[in-house]
């Protein structure tokens, strides 16, 4: 699926309810870590989650994103390769394998 | 750029480590909320964000997303169609234009 | 010891550094957020945390909900034992013995 | 009021209810940063919140930090004044006064 195809679905529905205003992204950082809190609650006392719950969670953690990447002009594909670069050479093969260790201790 | 590329990656990326192991459903919410932490520090004093650090954040927090929804067997892109599909019947165009209050107090 | 003293150490501390100006409720808020991200960064993998970076970051946590309290006037104490009461109805002892599910699932 | 009455009332809240086995430290910090979602969700949109459900959620978000210091054997008011101490020699009067930048930007 063409990732096109979210931005725009995303961007017309905020459009047509007059959202942009509310969409600064101060805003937008608020919404992920509430809709990341809600995710979390799913896994509150155990890892035996409604997936039906996990899925909208995690969708709604994904969207506001996306609304976010979109309103900052950047890609998300890109900016997660990106990334990987980074935490590829703060977290080298030999070091890291089967470690969940942060990059500063191990 | 095919979403497909970006899954890839971070598979590998995982996998050359060994870190499946880590990477269950309750440990990628947890670190979703961790990194929706991270990014809203970059707006905790205001609006006026370094903006390479917003961007690194956020590509934290989609990268956790792209794992857990490729952990749980689901499409990023589809669940968010999905998810808006109900948040258009909860807020609709002609109730919700102009307003941030919740659908239970429109 | 007496919760007064804490309170006081607190100002002096947010008045000295002429810090009043940030600690806004809303940012007070997203402080509390942040930082539980941090606490929570203590288990991201697990369960065995190292106990002294807990101890910190509950702290952290707990000095800006204190710090909320103070500006909103209310005493932290009072509010917790007056929110007790609510889940007190919602969570009758007969019926939430020994059970984690959401008082609308009981 | 003495702090003791606090943790008394939490004690025997959760022991009626038999729900200890739920609160593991782990399961603790979830709930912290679930709750602090659920405060910063009163100020998702700007900084007008209603000021009852601010009181709550604050409320819920104090209840699991002191619920965490009990288990583990730390007393809520001295952890905060210990860090206090920590911070005051990372933000000195002279360089912090009137400045929100972080300690290693000041």
């Amino acid at each position: 699926m063409p990732h096109d195809r979210v931005r725009e679905a995303l961007r017309t529905f905020v459009a047509e309810r007059d959202w942009e205003q509310f969409h600064t992204p101060e805003n937008l950082a608020k919404s992920i870590a509430i809709e990341s809190g809600e995710l979390l609650e799913c896994f509150q006392w155990g890892g035996n989650p409604d997936l039906g719950a996990v899925q909208e969670e995690l969708a709604d953690v994904l969207s506001y994103c996306f609304l976010m990447a979109d309103r900052l002009g950047l890609d998300p594909d890109q900016i997660v390769l990106d990334k990987l670069e980074t935490t590829r050479s703060k977290y080298p093969v030999e070091k890291a394998r089967g470690s969940s260790a942060k990059y500063d201790q191990l």
